[in-house]
């Protein structure tokens, strides 16, 4: 049994803990009245808006060292509907930069969160892609979100966190723009 | 009834062009045979591998001058498994350069060949995701392609094409990997 560290209260976070207590393994949760509790799970996930991951890192990195740290954000700005991030790099790329001894991994950013709720997209199976350069770490994230009763896709190195944050950022805008819901978005298909 | 000059007719292009006669317009089909027809549709299809439309740009930019240009291609490198465009570009931004007075759409990048010839991705209606400036030029490709019997998503500006490319790469990856097939991938639900 691992101890899963969440960050972060809101939908997606309180969602993915629900995951992680269904496939056996014990929450330690943390919110915004919590600064000055110590992170200590194997596994930590960043599940708080995109511009609040700076703070956590100024606030945790020594805690963060050698941790797996899942990245769920999407760095986006509603006005443009573009990535805030440099074209060449994402918040997964940057949050490693600041963390190089932790494994970071991209994951659940292009989940919303009913489907991680519900199991399914529309009438499909919720698949959650995962991209990181540490294959153990991906590995034990995919056994987490497997035994949650949904499905797993590893889609690559961390440099791919940039097409799955260019995923959400199209999946997003046409929630917005009312062609998907957020009981729907991309489902993988086999 | 509009002309449809498809440029190519490998597994994409002629699955286009059957979809077009669906839609009840007229193909003008070319191959390396023709290089010397000139292209006169409304609408043209650009459905060759990536490297050979910097040829047909240099061949054909005259004629190409005014029209709705749609890109398909995927700047992919397959060794490397990244995209092949600066990382803050894309195939579409390249061509809609080289073409100023074009309007540019990137769309069918997303789509594998066998989704468009079917209809469907796994069990659901196959959807052409389509990016560009001119909303005019967008209306009327999703007409066509609405009448072929798939459906079309606007998912916003010709700067989204570089996220569209994105999602191919995913998408190829996943496929190469064995973790979809080409009769899957990406489904949008609503």
């Amino acid at each position: 049994m691992t101890t899963i560290s969440i960050l972060g209260q809101g939908n997606m976070g309180s969602t993915i803990a629900a995951l992680v207590e269904k496939a056996g393994h014990t929450v330690e949760a943390f919110d915004s009245s919590t600064a000055d509790k110590p992170v200590t799970g194997d596994v930590v996930v960043l599940a708080v808006p995109h511009p609040a991951v700076a703070e956590i890192l100024a606030q945790r990195s020594d805690q963060l060292a050698g941790k797996v740290v899942v990245d769920i954000t999407n760095p986006l700005d509603y006005q443009t509907g573009a990535l805030t991030v440099p074209a060449d790099s994402s918040s997964a790329a940057q949050i490693a930069q600041a963390l190089p001894t932790a494994r970071v991994l991209k994951a659940f950013n292009t989940n919303f969160g009913p489907t991680l709720a519900a199991g399914t997209v529309g009438d499909q199976p919720t698949t959650v892609l995962i991209a990181g350069d540490d294959d153990d770490a991906k590995a034990q994230l995919a056994e987490i979100v497997t035994a949650s009763g949904l499905k797993a896709a590893d889609v690559g190195p961390l440099a791919r966190a940039r097409e799955l944050e260019s995923l959400a950022l199209l999946q997003i805008g046409l929630a917005m723009s009312g062609k998907t819901s957020m009981t729907g978005g991309f489902a993988l298909h086999s």
